[in-house]
């Protein structure tokens, strides 16, 4: 992609600020966690791996304006960190796994010298990009048997390389496919209310050369019923232990009307995005948006100023209508109880060597 | 309503400019063919049975610019103006079928006095109003027995008293519940790429004093799965013999997701709608309208500026997906093709004492 959507400065989290896109690519620094918090919270960073990353800088950012001279003053001070930007966005699970893991680095390390724990989470944070860049081109390889020359691929939203820090998960697949010349054609659902699909992933797929073809969410269907999908793959925010699986708003019915098409549904996420604390899709928190987010676009509004709205950003999958998940580990099949469990267990195992 | 979404005036035909609502109320008034031609292209009139009377009143306009001494020249001049209206807008029926009733007026008047052609032309459009008013008072009494008190309803475009000349079809049904005092709750589909839910229904709703609430399209799915969904109904631009029903795009989609969810879905639609001359949906023309329209939302650009879009402005609803369609006739039931031809009968004979 050649564009770095999240990255590390060596003093500062400097990141693409999506909601600029596709008009104007801007980068922005955050200096601070609350700069972070509201890179979150307002979408400039957006997409489960890439929250996860951010999030991990934030982390870093606090703890080198932390004042404690104590481990145990600078440990606290991580944790208050960590809590706070937990409470950007409730629904991607890559946040909290994050957070833990930078927790984690200061609870467990072998010193109490602070600047020497401040330095391993930095370079923990770093260590994540790396991994992620990774396990984005393990999934790309992983799916990539999936798609035959001259394919098309229905997706939903932005799971492409500005979800993740450079290469993408359900887009990973379609740039490694286009790579190996299959030819691939892409409809992108334009993705309402924040049209993620029209202005981040129609953009990326053009700058790789990739054919495109933007609808709004509502023409899937009749793409579908004209037989011009062959297969759909979405990103994920959340996987739980059974397979249930939290995506931006609209997957849940996409997955429906392929359910309806036998149209084959594939869900591209890293293993860092399954739950396993979570028994299913019930029990995943949904974030509620802005109404405003509904009511208007840009300052243009199209609606009652009035009108009650009802905006969760997203929705669950049901597993029963997954037909895999393309993971750095694989593609996991039902039943993905254990089989998410066994996949999670070995990804755990290869990334022993990055941690502290 | 209290909106007369169009009306003759005796000189100029005046009608909501839908395009503005809901942030302005503004009527515009036709004077020539070619201002009402634009009316229609542009969507300042949408809505199937408005669009067929806005475009009889378009064939007294052109009439009356007529310069034809001779009955002959003069029912030439009617048929060239009728076939120019035709061709604004491709899919809805009613168009056509209000052309052909006005062409006949003339072809089969007693009289050869081209002032009295006029008027006739004239009383014909104003009774279409009238019996537009009439048709869908019917249609609201004939489905309120479908909804009972606390009903949740989803609905998809406008259906409402901004797609007929006052009162509307599916809304029609929601406002007649609605004086009953059932108590009827309305999601309403935002409807892109021109949001005429967001725009018009829920303006319209909101006007009536129906407690609405607006959704994404991409929600509808996830509103059904929390069963909070009793009922779809929609319009419909053409029925076809068999009942398979050409709607604005994203009613197919939510036909499926109807059947999905065990939710039962309806159409409701004056028999103009329906067009025994093709035999099923696949012969239902679809118009395909301008890629901007997706491509950006009033003056912002949403999407890269040349990414391919496919924008088609209906999709068919196959007649297994549909329960029954809401007529003046009372609600039509499969199978469809024996029951919309009785029904269809049935409404000629009693339209008959309008015509000339």
């Amino acid at each position: 992609m050649g564009i770095k959507t999240v990255a590390w400065t060596g003093r500062t989290m400097r990141c693409v600020d999506q909601t600029k896109l596709p008009e104007r690519l801007v980068y922005i620094e955050c200096r601070t966690p609350a700069a972070v918090w509201h890179a979150l919270r307002r979408l400039a960073v957006r997409g489960a791996p890439a929250i996860g990353i951010a999030a991990a800088m934030g982390v870093v950012l606090g703890a080198r304006r932390s004042r404690a001279r104590s481990c145990e003053g600078f440990v606290k001070d991580v944790r208050r960190v960590a809590r706070y930007l937990g409470s950007a966005r409730p629904t991607a699970v890559n946040l909290f796994w994050a957070l833990r893991r930078m927790v984690r680095v200061v609870e467990t390390a072998a010193t109490r010298n602070v600047r020497m724990l401040t330095r391993a989470l930095e370079r923990e944070a770093v260590c994540m990009i790396e991994e992620d860049n990774a396990v984005c081109r393990r999934i790309g390889i992983a799916g990539v048997r999936l798609l035959r020359v001259g394919d098309s691929v229905l997706t939903h939203c932005n799971a492409g390389g500005l979800a993740t820090a450079e290469h993408g998960t359900a887009l990973a697949v379609i740039f490694e496919a286009h790579a190996r010349g299959k030819n691939i054609h892409v409809f992108v659902d334009e993705t309402r209310p924040l049209l993620q699909g029209a202005r981040l992933t129609a953009w990326e797929l053009m700058r790789a050369g990739i054919h495109a073809t933007l609808i709004c969410d509502n023409m899937a269907a009749r793409v579908m019923c004209e037989g011009r999908v062959d297969i759909v793959i979405t990103g994920a925010d959340r996987i739980a232990a059974n397979g249930d699986t939290a995506n931006k708003i609209g997957t849940y019915g996409l997955a429906c009307l392929a359910a309806a098409h036998r149209v084959p549904f594939y869900i591209a996420a890293p293993l860092s995005t399954v739950d396993l604390q979570i028994a299913s899709g019930a029990d995943i928190p949904i974030e509620q948006r802005d109404p405003d987010e509904v009511r208007r676009i840009g300052s243009r509004w199209i609606a009652p100023r009035n009108v009650p709205v009802y905006n969760p950003a997203f929705d669950v999958t049901p597993a029963r209508l997954i037909r895999g998940i393309i993971t750095e580990e694989g593609i996991v099949r039902p039943p993905y109880r254990r089989n998410l469990a066994t996949a999670v267990g070995k990804s755990t195992a290869a990334q022993g060597g990055c941690s502290l």
